[in-house]
């Protein structure tokens, strides 16, 4: 299995520069909160997963240099740094997710000292890493009941290892099939306008040996149309309650084609991306990215500059197109709103 | 209304490089068959109606050098440059027509020499320029009847001004509209791996001062989901007998979205692009082009380069799908067999 994402180097968080990706893999040391929420916000690190484990280090970060023994004060620089890692990106439920984690944590050792607490966090942090691979492992072992030999597989964005810490969310039952032995092959949505899928997923399964073709997102509905794919997989940045799933822009898309063909559409995801406070899609709140993301993709101008552009990062795809959530416990099914409500408890 | 998209200046054919925009607006001299072959082979010149044109000229340039007064062997050559010229892109149904209406201007004056048909031919292709833009205008007029004020409409890749000889076919009712005084709004597909849509929709549509939103094609479905869309207007490459229509990859995708979302999905096209000898769809032949185009598009890479691609330039869209078919002739209506067969005579 492929390079770890993102860990902890002594004094500085070691994460792999994913913009640079497939050209470069370069790896890149983070030692302030700035920093961190500067490579969340820019994408050198992203995937849900990946960006709850990046948050909880950017706090670590944030609180690390604090002096002193008032409780109170620490607590304050606390809450302006999860805010400030929170401010990072809008739609990603896990950020708040690992926030929360953090602040739980510290409330409930309220009688340590800072400089205990600040270890605390560290060691919470560290501990996410692992927890990730087990949940990530659990999603690829429940996942792969549903992968048959000689299946066909289409995926968008990247939900691979690298939006995780190392095994991936949609893209972890296709590496579980490979090492089973099954024959599967890939099909990979490019993924405008920051071409995750080309950049990252195209670059991961060629470096686990999984036969994969590269296509347009607007390939999806002819490949689709041509019998060539048997499921699809994707990841998810924000389950609401109800199963209404944020993802990666396009995803809505790929999903409404997907009930067009009779292909069964699964997401994959661990349950720290479900947002039971969430009660349905409409309420994820939808980051805009920059219109120079698709007027000047990586330096070559494909538009003109004065043209007016949309740029949301992600779609949500409503639950009814939503074959089954593939999570850590075991896949949830239709009913969502009271299925999601018991794998909770 | 904005520039010529192709001419005859004196000795040569001119045309407009649309590879170089939307950065530079750069004409070319095209004086011999092979620089033409390869001008529509490499996209500088592109779009069904402007490529049946392009081919016109691109046979006259191949017989204008042809000395003596043998006529079979005048025909011979005829012959070698018509299928020389057929053989640059395989969907677009407009090249084989302009061939074959220069073939049989040719049967049907066999009594004059070669020298008086070369004359023929050359003004024939300048014809086709005259009867383009009488066409695209009628569809213009045809197409702005289902135009609403206030509407705003999706398109994908290029049918406008650059796709014909100036007016173009899907963006004929647009043009239409804003000459009319509605107020519309036009939301543009970027369409990868080429960017026709943001390269030269989203410039046409800035040119001609009507109002439009750059989008990457995996937006849309968002965009319609978000009830941003009244009407789709796209453009056809080749349209099979029972109504079937190849268009710019993707298009599929759009029309099964507008099914979903109950928005009236109409192709534009003139005559000339229904080949009534293609019983259906899925015998149109469908090329496919270099992988280069996904992994390194316009000079920068965004996928490793040992990734497998599939890349087809086009799709087909089954006319079920479509709710009209808006021609020089008036709207064709499902079922499109029958009316087809009406409209053609």
């Amino acid at each position: 299995m492929p390079v770890p994402t993102i860990s902890w180097d002594k004094n500085a968080v070691r994460i792999i520069d994913q913009t640079r990706l497939p050209l470069e893999k370069k790896f890149i040391s983070i030692k302030t909160t700035k920093d961190m929420r500067e490579a969340i916000k820019s994408l050198k690190i992203r995937g849900a997963p990946a960006i709850g484990i990046a948050a909880a280090f950017g706090i670590y970060l944030g609180i690390k240099e604090f002096k002193g023994d008032d409780k109170k004060q620490f607590r304050r620089r606390l809450d302006e740094v999860c805010s400030y890692i929170e401010g990072s990106r809008p739609t990603a439920v896990n950020l708040f997710w690992a926030a929360q984690r953090i602040e739980r944590l510290v409330s409930y050792h309220e009688k340590l000292s800072p400089s205990e607490l600040k270890q605390l966090i560290l060691q919470e942090a560290i501990l996410m890493i692992d927890e990730d691979n087990r949940v990530c492992r659990a999603i690829g072992e429940n996942g792969v009941s549903l992968i048959k030999d000689g299946y066909s597989l289409l995926t968008h964005c990247n939900a691979g290892g690298l939006a995780t810490a190392m095994y991936g969310t949609a893209l972890a039952p296709v590496f579980r099939a490979k090492e089973l032995g099954l024959n599967i092959h890939v099909f990979v949505d490019e993924t405008r306008p920051l071409f995750q899928g080309s950049r990252i997923t195209a670059w991961e399964l060629l470096e686990a040996d999984i036969p994969a073709t590269l296509i347009t997102d607007n390939m999806a509905a002819f490949v689709m149309y041509q019998k060539k794919i048997n499921m699809i997989l994707v990841g998810a940045d924000r389950i609401a309650a109800n199963g209404d799933t944020a993802n990666k822009i396009g995803t809505l898309g790929v999903a409404i084609l997907a009930k067009e063909f009779s292909i069964p559409f699964y997401i994959a995801a661990p349950l720290s991306t479900i947002d039971i406070k969430t009660p349905s899609g409409d309420k994820i709140p939808i980051e805009q990215r920059d219109p120079g993301e698709i007027i000047k993709g990586f330096g070559t101008q494909t538009a003109p500059s004065r043209i007016q552009v949309y740029n949301p990062a992600f779609d949500v795809t409503p639950a009814k197109l939503i074959k089954g959530i593939i999570t850590e416990k075991g896949i949830i099914r239709p009913p969502y709103h009271e299925n999601i409500q018991k794998i909770m408890k």
